[in-house]
C-alpha cells in the first residue's frame, strides 16, 4: 500500500510508476488482512480490477479522466451505487431513491476515481458506534474491542487500513467526523447542500450531508471538489488565523487525557502564529434538545413504509427511536426548528469573527464497543452517545462546514481536532485544514 | 360616495375637484349607515380627520406621496397598525409579532392611502363564514340573513357598502377571494410571498398571503402595487386568451345557478376571442387533504402559548381545530407537505399552456349564517366549509395568484369568477382580469 497522497498517486499513475492495478491490489490485500474488522459491505474484486485496466489503459494512453484517475474510494452502502446492491446496514425495506446511482458517484467516477466497494455502517446512520446486529460491529483498527465510531464507520476503518486511499461517507449529526476520529484519519462534512444527495437514503433531509474520509486534508478536499455541484469560495490561510474555542461548552464534558491533548495542540497552533481566544455561544447547549427531535421525526417519515408494516428488519437500537420519532407531534417538531435557527444565528455570529472554531472532534477516546457510558471528567461519567454527537452535531444541525484531522494520541488511542468553519466557506475551511495538518503532523 | 376608480380620485385629489376629508366623510357616512353588518372592529374618525387634512395640505401644494393620495383604505384587524388595537377577532392572547407596524400597512402609506379602520374578521382568520361569537357575525351586505364569507368579512363588507376605496385581506385558503365573492367585490390573492407578511399574525406560514379587496380589478392592482416588495413580470393580455377550466374537478360541487351563470360567461368570453379549454387536473381532489393537517398544525403552533395556557378566549369553533392541529404527527405534517408537492406541480403543469385557470370562486351562493350543508346539484348537498373552501383552497396552498371578480348574480345573490395565474406572473393575471372585467362589466 503506498502511502503517498492522492495527488502524488494521481501523478505516479499518470506517469506510469504505479497503476490502478497495483492500487486496487493493494487495497484487496488489506481487506484480506483486516477482514475481522468488518470494514465492507460489498466488493467484487473481479469487476474492479477489469475496471481498473481499463483506467490503465487510458493512463498508458495519456488519457486522465481527472484528478482522481486510479484512485480506489469506497462508498458507504447508504449511497446507490450501479452494480452494487444496498442494504444501509439494516434488514428492513429501504425505500426507493429514484436514482440508478448516487449523483456523487457519478462525480468521482467522472474525476476518475474507481469505486470499488461498499463500506459497513450503523444501521440506516441512526446512531455513532458502528455496532450492527445484521452486519456485525465494525471494529476499532487500534483496539477491535473498541468502537469504530459511526454511522460511516467501514468508511473510517478502510482508509485507516489501506482498503482504498478514500471513502465517501455521510454525517447528519457526526457520522462522518466520529469514525474519523476513532480510527486516525480525516473526515470532511462540507456545508449543507455543497454535496448532492440525489441517490443517498436520507435520514433526515435538513441535516443530511455528503463528505469524504481520507488519509489527509488535502485528500479529502480532492475528493471533495471532484463531489461537489457547488463551490462557493477559493481556498487561503490568513497570515494569522483567528480561531476561537468554545472553551465553557466544552469543559464540562471533555475527558482529561483529551483535554490535556488539545491542550498541547492549541499551544503548537499559537507558537506558529495563530490568534486563539475562547468564546461563549449562548444557544449551543440549545443544539442537543432540538437535534433530537428533527431527526428522529424526519427518519421515522423516511422510513415510514417499513415501520408501518411493523418494523420488521429494523434491530431494536434503530427500532426504538424511529418510534419514538413517529409520536413526535408538529408542533414540537416546529418548535425544534425554531431553536435551531437560534442555533445557526449565534454559530454564525460567533463564526464572523474568526477564521475557524476550534475544539476536540470526539471529547473522550474510542469507547469500547458496548459501553452505554463514558468518563469526562475525574469520577464524572456522561451516556456514551451525548458526550460523542454532543460535540459534533451542532454543526451538521446548522449545516457549517466542519473538519476532522488527527491530532496524536490520548491514553494511546486515536484523538483529533475539529475545525468548523464560516457557511459556504469549505474551500477556506479545508486551507486552514491543510496548514493545521502540516503544524500538528 | 363617489363610485369612481382608485386611479381617477386620485387624480381628482390632485386636480382638486374632491379632498380626501370628503372621501372619509364618504367613508363615515356608509359606516353609519351600514353599521348594522358590523364591518368595522375598530375607527378613530377624528384621527382620521386629522390625516385627510394633512394629505389635503399637501395635495393643495402639489405633492402627492404616490398613487393612492388620499384613498382610505382598511385594514383587517389581523394586521399590526401603529396607534390601533390588535384583536385578530378572538378573546384569546396574541402571540407577539415583533414588529411596530406591519409591512404592507407602511407601504400603503409610503403610498399616500389613509389607512383608517380595522376590519372584523373570522377569529385568527380560521374559518371562511364570518361568523364570530366575540365580535358577533359580519353580515352579507346583500341578505344580512347570509354569510359575509370570510375570514377577511369586514373588508370586503367595507369595500361594498362604501366603507374606505379599499381594503386589506388575508387569505390562507381562500379569506380573500371568498368574501369578496360573497358581497360582490373584486379581492386578489398574489403569489406566495409577494406581499410582505411582517407584522401579520400567522395562521399557516406556508399557505398565508395577504391581499387587496376594493371595487374592480383595477383598484386592486393598485393596492398590490403599491403592497408587494418584489415585482416579477409586466402586464399585457395576449391577442387570444388561453383559459383552462378544471371541468371534472369542479363538476360535482356547483350548484346549478351557479354553473349556469358561469357557462354564460364562459359564452361571453369565447365570443370575445378566448380561447377555453376543458383540462384535467389529477392532483388537484388532493389539495383538500393534504391543506387541513398543514394549516392546522401550523396554527397551533402559532398559538401555542394560548393553547398552552388552556385556550382561553378562543370559542369553540376554532379551539376544535386548533386543538386538533396539536394533536398531528409531525410525519403526518410530512406527507402532507409532500402531496403538496403533488398538486404544486400538477398545477404548474396545467398553468403552462394557458394564461389562466378560470373557475367560479365559490360553487354556491353565499349561504345562511349558521348553514351548515350546501346544495351542490339537484338534492346533493355537502358541507358548507368543503363546498366554498374546497374551490378557493389548492390556490393558496400552492402559493399561484388568485383573482375573484364578479360576474353578476347566481339566485338574486353575488356571484364571482375566478381566475388563476402562473406562479409569480400577477401582473399578467391583473392585466387578464382587467379584460375579463371589461367583458363582463
Amino acid at each position: 500500500m503506498t502511502s503517498a497522497s492522492i495527488r502524488d498517486t494521481v501523478a505516479a499513475v499518470a506517469a506510469g510508476s504505479v497503476s490502478c492495478g497495483q492500487l486496487l491490489e493493494s487495497a484487496r490485500l488489506a481487506a484480506e488482512a483486516h477482514a475481522s474488522l468488518n470494514a465492507l459491505a460489498w466488493v467484487d474484486w473481479d469487476a474492479s480490477a477489469q475496471a481498473a485496466h481499463a483506467l490503465d489503459v487510458e493512463a498508458r494512453a495519456g488519457r486522465l479522466r481527472g484528478p482522481l484517475h486510479g484512485i480506489p474510494v469506497s462508498v458507504k452502502d447508504l449511497f446507490s451505487v450501479r452494480g452494487m446492491p444496498m442494504r444501509a446496514g439494516t434488514r428492513a425495506a429501504l425505500p426507493g431513491l429514484g436514482a440508478a446511482e448516487a449523483e456523487l458517484v457519478a462525480r468521482l467516477r467522472a474525476a476518475g476515481a474507481l469505486v470499488f466497494a461498499k463500506t459497513n455502517m450503523h444501521e440506516i446512520a441512526l446512531g455513532a458506534t458502528g455496532e450492527n446486529r445484521w452486519t456485525g460491529d465494525v471494529r476499532n483498527p487500534r483496539d477491535p474491542a473498541r468502537q469504530a465510531g459511526g454511522s460511516s464507520s467501514g468508511a473510517a476503518v478502510a482508509v485507516a487500513t489501506g482498503i482504498g486511499m478514500g471513502a465517501v461517507g455521510s454525517d447528519t449529526g457526526g457520522s462522518v467526523r466520529i469514525p474519523a476520529a476513532f480510527c486516525g484519519v480525516a473526515g470532511f462534512k462540507p456545508s449543507f447542500g455543497a454535496i448532492p444527495l440525489t441517490g443517498a437514503l436520507p435520514l433526515s433531509w435538513t441535516c443530511d450531508h455528503a463528505g469524504p474520509l481520507a488519509r489527509s486534508v488535502d485528500d479529502c478536499a480532492l475528493l471533495f471538489e471532484a463531489m461537489a455541484a457547488r463551490r462557493t469560495d477559493h481556498g487561503m490561510v490568513p497570515r494569522t488565523p483567528r480561531l476561537a474555542v468554545p472553551a465553557g461548552w466544552l469543559a464540562p464534558r471533555m475527558a482529561p487525557s483529551v483535554a490535556a491533548r488539545f491542550e498541547e495542540m492549541l499551544a503548537r497552533l499559537r507558537a506558529s502564529g495563530a490568534q486563539i481566544e475562547t468564546v461563549t455561544i449562548p444557544p449551543l447547549p440549545l443544539a442537543w434538545t432540538c437535534y433530537t427531535p428533527i431527526v428522529r421525526a424526519e427518519a421515522a417519515y423516511v422510513h415510514r413504509a417499513a415501520l408501518a408494516a411493523g418494523g420488521e428488519g429494523f434491530s431494536e437500537m434503530v427500532l426504538a427511536p424511529l418510534r419514538d420519532g413517529a409520536g413526535i407531534a408538529a408542533v414540537d417538531y416546529f418548535e425544534a426548528m425554531r431553536v435551531r435557527e437560534q442555533v445557526r444565528t449565534g454559530l454564525d455570529r460567533a463564526l464572523a469573527g474568526f477564521d475557524a472554531l476550534v475544539l476536540p472532534t470526539s471529547p473522550v477516546p474510542p469507547p469500547l464497543r458496548g459501553q452505554l457510558e463514558v468518563e469526562v471528567a475525574a469520577g464524572a461519567t456522561m451516556s456514551a452517545r451525548e458526550a460523542v454527537l454532543g460535540q459534533t452535531l451542532p454543526f451538521s444541525l446548522v449545516g457549517l462546514p466542519a473538519l476532522s484531522l488527527p491530532m496524536g494520541e490520548a491514553e494511546g488511542l486515536p484523538a483529533s481536532l475539529q475545525l468548523v468553519g464560516a457557511r459556504d466557506a469549505d474551500a477556506r475551511l479545508l486551507a486552514l485544514g491543510r496548514w493545521v495538518e502540516r503544524l500538528l503532523g
